[in-house]
């Protein structure tokens, strides 16, 4: 299933798109696409439905964050070796994580809002878990059974606030906007090989980003067993796994997002984002789900 | 006020101590002590209610977390001149910005857990402020108008997950049971001096930290003033403002906590906590209010 938020901000809906692209309203069944509903129980229930017998929703309904009340946003970081070269950095012996604040989650086609003295605006095309069973000290080899499937997530970064203040990367990482999530959440079951999708972003149409998740460092099933290590996970958490080379940062000379600037990414099979990069002050109307159809992969 | 919840893990109700320090059931006038009623308007109508009225609840409940439904719960590091040279680290020019996950809040006198393969578990007594209204681009001089009111906090740290494990310190710092906050959020109205407050520590009966919140290098409202430029604050969000000298990995050498350990900690006007670490194969099964009432300041 692609399970997803329609509506607008903050009064999103639950649905689901059906075989034909056509968003379906999962309202009657779930309340929204949270924890609550990511249990195996639930959406075993919800794979039931037909979706023909839910009603369909306008195409030019925006399209929000494909979870709802995220608890926690966590990121791993330099988690592409090729990446981790092009920040100057090493490539960690264990995960490096960070955390984007919940108050960062945006929907896939909202607009991203350069913040006040922002200079270094960018972006990273990441493949996002999604937790869908309360995980604590989980071993890897079980680690799967806690999630619930995966979404496209633009990990959008300000490298002057990120590396120039201080040690601690979140100060960059979690401003308004900078967490775009969806425009679904694909049930694992969907997801032939997460360890095999190619996965790309393109600014202004040009591309920078053209990698595979088969380049990742420590993989999913690991990731999700190291976290557990640490804190405990819960249904409805959304672990973003780092991005492949090809960032602004690592451009020679470096490049970075300014008001006007569009981006599109994608991973393949769980769809795209197309954001539109606008000044502090504008306001963060989204392009429409039939607008992103021109969207390509 | 003083502000608190009252109840078993997940099902606090709001509640008040009154001047003769019983809690008070607030049940019938807002549904949680939440964001939604840290307005200044929700705030000033609780006011005028007479504690007499409200039901008496048993003194042997537990006492919750003071705020319910945290969005953000950020932390200032290093922000005691004398705490960042026992730490060994230079003092920031500006504040470092790190995440507690929301998953590690708990009650005031909950136990403890000290994480599977932990060898360094770590107490910082803190002051918290606990936002009431939305802060986007605050400048300092109006930030006190977003804050509702503060709250103790003990800003519990694996040092090796913190400190050994990469560069980021989120993973030795957002463990279970690794944010207790409370027992109550104060309005500001009733703290005469934030700048001005003595804190104090002490782990099985000794004192490890007995410092003021005077010495603090960035004070709340700048801190407010300062977050507010790289992410917008929401109400109910915490932000926890770093912790004065005497923490164990500043002690020769260095002093960490074992299962069994009692941590006793409190800030003046704030009210105190009582903390049993106990082995993360164990219940978190809290001391009760009455309980408390044998710590003293």
């Amino acid at each position: 299933m692609k399970l997803l938020r329609f509506g607008p901000k903050g009064q999103e809906k639950p649905g689901l798109i059906d075989k034909d692209g056509t968003i379906r309203d999962l309202s009657a069944y779930i309340t929204d696409v949270n924890g609550d509903a990511l249990s195996t129980e639930v959406l075993n229930k919800l794979q039931t439905i037909d979706p023909n017998t839910l009603p369909e929703v306008d195409e030019n309904t925006r399209i929000g964050p494909c979870v709802g009340n995220v608890g926690k946003f966590l990121c791993v970081g330099l988690n592409y070796s090729d990446h981790a070269k092009e920040s100057g950095m090493a490539l960690p012996k264990e995960p490096e994580i960070f955390t984007k604040a919940t108050s960062a989650i945006s929907g896939p086609n909202d607009n991203i809002i350069k913040p006040k003295n922002s200079d270094k605006l960018d972006w990273e095309v990441e493949l996002a878990i999604i937790i869908g069973k309360e995980a604590k000290y989980v071993d890897e080899v079980d680690a799967e059974d806690h999630i619930a499937g995966y979404c496209v997530c633009n990990d959008v970064s300000e490298r002057t606030f990120q590396l120039e203040k201080g040690s601690q990367w979140d100060k960059g990482k979690g401003c308004d906007t900078f967490g775009p999530i969806g425009p679904w959440l694909v049930t694992k079951d969907e997801v032939k090989d997460v360890l095999n999708l190619k996965m790309w972003l393109k600014v202004n149409g040009k591309t920078f980003q053209n990698g595979n998740s088969n380049t990742m460092v420590f993989k999913p099933a690991y990731i999700v067993s190291y976290l557990s290590q640490f804190m405990s996970l819960q249904p409805g958490d959304v672990i973003t796994t780092g991005t492949p080379p090809g960032v602004g940062l690592g451009q020679t000379p470096p490049h970075y997002l300014n008001s006007g600037d569009k981006i599109e990414l994608g991973i393949e099979g769980l769809g795209t984002q197309s954001q539109t990069v606008c000044d502090y002050k504008s306001s963060t109307n989204a392009i429409t789900h039939k607008e992103l159809e021109t969207v390509t992969e």
